[in-house]
């Protein structure tokens, strides 16, 4: 059995942002040398997300606009934006989560054709986001 | 140390649609010769999710309300369905997700008593949606 | 390669409630002897969810009124209300997941300073809530 992990680390430049990591991820699994498990997408943030979809730009703006309307930031209903004004996206993160989890088979990782890997920003920009990539299997 | 993928195959007859897969996914498991470890239920899909829910026929129904309710089919505001009418269906994948993780303890899939488990169609009918199930553990 | 699990009994008070399980999910990882690999926390419940997020009681808060305006408790619109009058809690667990799943390095459980892992109550009080913690790695 094998356990291979590896960090992404990135930056973001807008306060919402759909950073795309797939290849960066592959690239992980690849190098691994796990044949056949599963590998963990994990982001080590209480303001961000991991989520698996088309990279197609307008799609990726629909996403945003979604994640806004869902967790409406800068209102004025939030306690926690009394400390610090991302409670947005610490609702955001909660709900949708910020691991993913996908097959390895045959030494590749497995996602549909439509399923890019993303880094979702909620609070940004940041100098440093991470991403946690565990792969485990033989 | 073991790894067992299996896929299930299946189609979709209605656009929004609650496929209970629970039968499978535990035969699997059991087939697979895992005693204790975990078992990954993922669809390879980006208009299509993974639940655990239970399986009583107004809540399936309810669920389908809420996810409608939470994507907007059809809404002129999301860009995506200027190139294909089905952004509600990947903001529901990608929110929701595709992939959920279940324990494997004594050679069994752990799971409460209303928690079936359920391939969210939200973009069909489909005549293939492929669900993968990598057990892996000693 | 190891597997270890053991399950978290608690109950809860309230019918909405977050209840952090943090200390004891890495106390599970610390005894379980995985030096590296992952770790996957499970509610084996269809009225509760697990999410990983911060624990400030204003933004706790926060999280329930997000949840109780997504999920509508008591409405009338929700057919599985004439059974029993939780599908909000069930229309909960299932888009947020009662599944997450962490990287273990060199021994601990990896999260960000500000990821405290939560049992989210939606149907309580519960005089036993669990949560199986199960973690694979070498």
């Amino acid at each position: 059995m094998k356990v291979y992990t590896r960090e992404i680390v990135l930056s973001t430049n807008k306060k919402f942002q759909l950073i795309d990591i797939t290849y960066e991820v592959e690239k992980i699994v690849e190098d691994s040398g796990v044949k056949n498990g599963m590998v963990l997408v994990f982001a080590p943030h209480a303001t961000a997300a991991i989520i698996a979809n088309e990279h197609e730009s307008g799609l990726m703006e629909d996403i945003i606009t979604k994640i806004k309307e869902l967790t409406e930031p800068g209102s004025s209903k939030w306690k926690h934006n009394l400390i610090d004004d991302n409670a947005h996206a610490h609702i955001g993160s909660a709900l949708i989560g910020a691991d993913r989890v996908f097959p390895v088979i045959n030494g590749r990782l497995v996602r549909g054709t439509w399923q890019n890997i993303f880094l979702v920003e909620m609070d940004g920009p940041r100098s440093r986001r991470h991403v946690i990539v565990t792969v485990i299997g033989e």
